[in-house]
């Protein structure tokens, strides 16, 4: 049963023109009517009516078209129509509009007699044909194009433009032909006809499983729905200084307010855009250009887009037709933007007083922000993409394949630019890593070692890119049907995760005044603090470049792995009294020292969190044999010895194994040393800068109090020790990481011995999932596809499940104490939908990588002014 | 500042006599008096004038005991006292008694002189002064053995029988100056500063570190306390006749009534265990017990002894003295006994209706139960302890050390019994399991896989023996200090963790009467159904010899590890094609068909839960170079290949990998096969029994609504495709396990689409607190000495963590669905303490492994009974 109204007129001024039934192209069109811009007549069949169009209700809907046809129509009845898909938001509809509906024999005759111009109303005819083949019946478009070329061939034609009247007519009989051939049944000649199989057959590619996989996977599947528009096409078409155009308000890659576009004379049919590649510019000045050839039609366009522009308070992108010296808007909709483009307007508009600063902070998506701040592969390069990986860390670059990091970094020595190739990448890679522009996993998702390094880094990397096979021994890099050798170029993308063969042309990021007016007015309406995690001097200062302020998790793992401090590290796990390790241990106090102080100098005054040591032991020692032989001998240790303490170290699952506090209780002189080094630092930094530091002194992995109670009275006795030795009174604060479920529920207990909070979700959605994130790519991918998961819960915080203990570990904690100090420094840090989660806790802070900060500040503040229109 | 009484008559009928006042000695002393019972004075110094002992109030509180002793002592104040502690509940004081406090030179000489027997009074004088040395001035007592047995040399004698008064008077001397010579003080003299000396040495004692410990690892810290007994040593002891003995009323072993103990004359001091080696029985019909020579005593003890039981309706064992022909008691306790000694007295005090059946029911300690289904070490054996691991699946039993599985398998054919020691098993070693008699691993914790399957089993092993190390190259099992060769014997006992070198005497477990009877009783008080973990018909058959009311858990992969079935289950792995993977599957469906059938027909209509595939592929590969290459040749599989697959599948966290849900929903064809070889057995039994079982299919690692929709799409297909082959209906259930914390979260939805949750605490324990039980032996024990854990998690549920998650599961699966069924199939599920835990929550079940079953029954009683009572 059809309920009223099944169809609505596009000028009508009902309060149902919503995007919800008219969908936002049709949306796009009334309003342009409403502003009184040249729009042809049309309606819209409601998406109400789309979603249940059925055989046994045609009939009656078949009427109203019927005579809202005759509404559209002038003369004869012979004004042909478009069918426009509309959908609701801004997806796909799987389906291409169908233009010159309504062409058939009678009409094209008819046309052609009428026009004069029998060569361009025959090219409309078998475009229509075969239009109408691909979209309705599902034809392949190249069979069409086929007979084309076999014509041409048959009569001795190079070139299209040839084509006269006759050959015209002759190629649409054809392609009737070929219709009926391929579909059992004649090309139908009536126009209801025509519209009844369009319609049915747009309903159905919406409603097919590609498309509805496709909006489940964004989400939309609740709101989305379509509707149809049915429009006439400008009348008199068939003329031969009619045209068709496009036309933008705004320059895409810039933003800048320059109407750019082109216009093709006798170019009917559909497909516009795939054939203007022979158009003429609008405006270039050139002879020919519309701006010269039209002056008045220039104007008028220019003008109506320009008050379009200002009423949508939105860059425009429309279609147009120029009909005997007249002016039609046939669609139109936002201009396609980058980044750049996208704050350029919004500040434009808001300087405008179109728009508030609040609504133009608002307008920018923080996640595009990226864009500006990595490498980009230059629009409309060819890409040869061998294989698909995770976006791990964003930005274009091409290297040399190398497959070890020492080879990386001879290579880089001779300026030699490269990618590091690795099924996945351990601690010991790092200065691998510094080395190579970008990294290439085969393994791993998007919170493994390469690509949390990699962003910390800002390097690009592609991880998990599991088509890929790599042979260390034969040196090559395998993708299907192609084999790369060691030194070969490749380019990888870290924001698409497209691998390339050979080197593309990319473009350095470019940090225009835009940028740092939108994140300062950002700021404005910022409430969260936003940290960066950064551990190195390098890290530290490229995040206060970003405008961190402050360190929200300074990984002091990190500080042991380079060079020196490795053996260190190393001759301390194969110590076997605490003596010895405590010599160990010394020989690092000093250069870790060195870190803090260089870190607290950075930061000067803001806080700078850090975290005690956290991974398990193992991660610190050589994996393969040669290379174990070489840290023997480096140490002057049995190789025998070392073998066997890697194996006595080894676990089953290292994530959930002998690490953080863990570790730290059965070695406490490495929070003893950690403790020194912090102090001392901060003694040394307050004779340099006159003021201390506060260090925030951070366990990890704790799921009971009195973990932390004990750890905490290592670092207070050290305190009680430093400050007698240097006569100076230290003030520094303890607080703990909230990485498990336990502690999450623990929290309230937890926080009689916290002054601080640290949610770590990474491993909080590894353990409430029971999901590792290294392990994680095989099948995250596999249940996004299956619709079970919507976002990887590693990218996205899972607000359900994860969230749910955050949220208790809050409350509890602020329960217990009120001036509990709250922030989050997983990778969530820097996600936008996760730092919304964050404002409505009233967390006190966001901690992300350097090159996140930016899209925290966004985010932070749109978050809060959500929060606070709600 | 103390508060009165300060001090309480043992003998008064005040109401402070509760054990937290006077402690539980002194509440049995006073006890036996309100009896009648023959008993010296005494009084008690409080338990919280003990706690406030100081110097300042030691004039008041001596005042108060100088009148007290006043009144205790009979003729010229020359009555000598016994010092004891008296702890509020059953733990160990951390210092022994003191006897005969008060002996000085001159009070020895008045008694010697007195008595007649100067040799008595100075023995028990030198004993006195060798006791107050080392209890109160932490002297070793070697020192003082030392002059006896120098004294002994040098005058000749051989026994110590064989000193006269005067020996003894010079032994005494010796020992004082050896006193004086140790401590820089004379031994003290005056009476009032032995008692203050002693009741300061043994308060500190019961403060020092090492006893608050004791008592926080044993969760008591909170409400013991120690009170002090101080009682009159029975007059003229210093007698021929006199003497010291010791009296039970049950037998310890048995628990049936037979008054046993011993008797010594002249047997004065203290540490009268230890002294009572050559003393005589009370009544074994020789012409020197004691019911020979004093019957009139004998029957006083006897009848004492017995009323005094029937009183307290427990077992008493109790210290005697006879002094001048007269019988006291000087202390009682109750009677120390074995699992069948509590099982027979409970039965035999409730047939007597002394009690309920339900407080007998109560009485038993639920593990204890453990002792009587498990071999065990002969009393009083010698055992040669070379290393501790973790008791983790109890019994004891000797063998011949193997290295591997099929060496295992070899010797037992030979009817050689042999323990399988391993750094840790695979799923591979399951047959060499099942060949040994016992397995002993390096690594591990409670929870991997040798100790769950041994418990699985009913066969000992002792997990996590960190300190032994195993060569396997070399064939040799190392100690510190002791290398053990292949072929070796050795015993292990799982019910302590120890690892001994050489056979031991066991005892064989016998199932008594009682512990049906006991059981039976618990039956009718039991609201949960116990199940058993079982997936073998031979487990299945004992745990329904045990009692168990169906399988709450069978793991199908154990299916999958036996002989042909790995082999197919390998070429599946190795498939790159569903077709391939079917095929392999097909090859295993007869089989699992079978061991359906069996388990049906074995729990003949009782519910049978059968979990899907959950642990991730490589476990079912083969590890090592050799081993693989045999494995290539079995599949005739390319070993280079066979390899590289291994490497794929290899998981950085396998834990938290693609296992359960995740690997089904990969490879939906594991599903489709193994609910087909489910659905065709209920078939095969339906046509066998004429009754249908009702299988319950659980689906593993849930932790989300889709995941469980999705498998269970290929579970309902499957049923409709076997109904219509065999022309049958089924009835069957879907459920899920819970045993992430995402799935406890969301229990609510996922509660919507299962009709049953089996708490999964192992693995929920797992990722609650982040540790994976593989690698936990590492550091639990160690948080368990420092006091952060109580238990292992793994052994008892975590109430405050764990336990939180479980609730809110409950809570919020049975708003969404209030008939969904409810159990736990964890380790836990045999537990106590979880099992109270799971009454509370009221939970349908619990289940676990085939050897718990019998203690589930009576932990289930039990949290029943007491649930009611609260």
């Amino acid at each position: 049963m059809l309920t009223a109204p099944a169809i609505i007129d596009l000028n009508s001024p009902h309060a149902e023109l919503q995007a919800r039934q008219i969908g936002e192209k049709a949306q796009m069109l009334h309003t342009m009517m409403e502003l009184g811009l040249p729009v042809p007549h049309g309606f819209v069949i409601t998406a109400q009516t789309c979603q249940t169009l059925n055989e046994m209700d045609w009939p009656t809907l078949s009427d109203s078209i019927a005579s809202a046809l005759a509404h559209i129509q002038s003369g004869e009845g012979r004004t042909l129509i478009a069918i426009r898909p509309s959908a609701s938001c801004a997806v796909p509809a799987f389906t291409d509009a169908l233009l010159n509906v309504g062409l058939s024999d009678e009409v094209a005759e008819h046309l052609a007699t009428q026009s004069g111009e029998p060569r361009l109303v025959f090219e409309a005819y078998r475009r229509f044909v075969q239009d109408f083949a691909h979209v309705v019946m599902g034809d392949d478009p190249a069979i069409f194009e086929d007979i084309v070329a076999m014509y041409m061939e048959e009569h001795g034609f190079v070139s299209v433009s040839e084509l006269q009247g006759a050959d015209a007519r002759e190629l649409a009989n054809r392609f009737k032909a070929q219709f009926e051939s391929n579909n059992g049944e004649a090309f139908p000649q009536d126009p209801m006809a025509q519209v009844k199989a369009a319609c049915f057959a747009m309903m159905r590619a919406w409603n097919a499983p590609r498309a509805r996989t496709h909006r489940k996977l964004h989400g939309v599947s609740g709101e989305a729905s379509l509707a149809l528009i049915i429009q006439a096409m400008a009348e008199g078409q068939f003329n031969e200084d009619s045209g068709l155009g496009r036309a933008a308000t705004r320059n895409s890659q810039t933003g800048s307010a320059e109407l750019n576009g082109s216009f093709m004379p006798q170019a009917w049919g559909s497909g516009i855009a795939a054939r203007l590649s022979g158009s003429r510019p609008l405006n270039d000045g050139s002879a020919e250009c519309l701006a010269a050839t039209a002056p008045h039609l220039f104007r008028e366009l220019h003008e109506g887009l320009t008050s379009f522009e200002r009423h949508q308070r939105d860059g425009i992108e429309a279609e147009f037709a120029i009909s005997q010296d007249k002016l039609f808007f046939l669609s139109a909709k936002l201009v396609k933007r980058s980044a750049a483009a996208a704050l350029r307007m919004a500040i434009d508009f808001a300087n405008q007083r179109l728009m508030s600063r609040e609504e133009a902070v608002l307008r920018i998506d923080p996640l595009s922000l990226d864009q500006l701040l990595h490498a980009t592969i230059a629009p409309e390069t060819k890409r040869n993409v061998i294989a698909s990986g995770l976006a791990a860390s964003p930005g274009a670059v091409s290297g040399r394949i190398v497959f070890d990091a020492e080879e990386a970094r001879g290579l880089a020595a001779d300026g030699i630019a490269v990618i590091l190739v690795r099924p996945e990448t351990m601690p010991e890679d790092i200065r691998g890593l510094h080395a190579a522009e970008g990294v290439l996993t085969t393994r791993g998702g998007m919170t493994s070692h390469a690509a949390v390094i990699a962003r910390g880094m800002g390097k690009p990397c592609v991880s998990g890119a599991s088509q890929l096979r790599i042979d260390v021994a034969a040196g090559t890099l395998s993708a299907p049907g192609l084999v790369l050798k060691r030194g070969d170029e490749i380019t990888i993308d870290g924001s698409s995760g497209q691998v390339m063969s050979g080197k593309v042309l990319t473009l350095k990021p470019e940090l225009s005044g835009d940028f740092a007016t939108l994140l300062e007015w950002a700021d404005g309406y910022r409430r969260m603090e936003v940290r960066a995690n950064a551990e190195t001097a390098q890290d530290a200062r490229m995040a206060k470049d970003f405008g961190a302020e402050g360190i929200g998790l300074c990984r002091t793992e990190h500080m042991f792995f380079e060079g020196d401090r490795l053996v260190a590290m190393r001759e301390m796990i194969l110590a076997d009294k605490e003596r010895d390790r405590r010599a160990a241990l010394a020989k690092v106090l000093p250069m870790m020292r060195g870190d803090f102080v260089a870190l607290f100098e950075i930061m000067a005054g803001l806080p700078v969190t850090i975290r005690l040591l956290d991974p398990p032991l193992h991660e610190f020692l050589p994996e393969g044999g040669t290379e174990l032989d070489a840290v023997a001998k480096s140490l002057a240790a049995d190789p025998g010895l070392l073998r066997k303490r890697v194996n006595e170290l080894k676990e089953q699952n290292p994530m959930l194994g002998h690490r953080g506090v863990r570790l730290l209780l059965s070695f406490p002189e490495i929070v003893e040393i950690q403790a020194r080094a912090i102090f001392e630092a901060v003694a040394e930094v307050q004779r340099l800068q006159g003021k201390p530091p506060i260090p925030e002194i951070m366990v990890p992995l704790v799921f009971a109090r009195s973990e932390l109670d004990q750890v905490r009275r290592y670092i207070d006795a050290t305190a009680i020790a430093v400050e007698k030795e240097m006569g100076i009174t230290l003030a520094y604060r303890v607080g703990t990481m909230i990485e498990l479920p336990r502690a999450a529920l623990r929290a309230g207990d937890i926080a009689a011995s916290a002054e601080f909070f640290s949610f770590g979700t990474n491993d909080l959605t590894q353990t409430t999932f029971g999901i590792s994130r290294d392990d994680s790519a095989r099948f995250i991918s596999e249940y996004q596809s299956k619709g079970i998961m919507k976002k990887d819960p590693f990218v996205s915080l899972d607000i359900d499940g994860v969230g749910e203990l955050v949220e208790l570990a809050v409350q509890r904690g602020r329960e217990a104490r009120p001036d509990l100090h709250l922030g989050i420094c997983g990778e969530h840090g820097g996600d936008p939908d996760s730092i919304a989660f964050c404002e409505a806790q009233r967390l006190d802070y966001v901690s992300c990588s350097p090159y996140r900060v930016p899209i925290a500040r966004l985010a932070a503040a749109q978050a809060h002014i959500r929060a606070g229109t709600k």
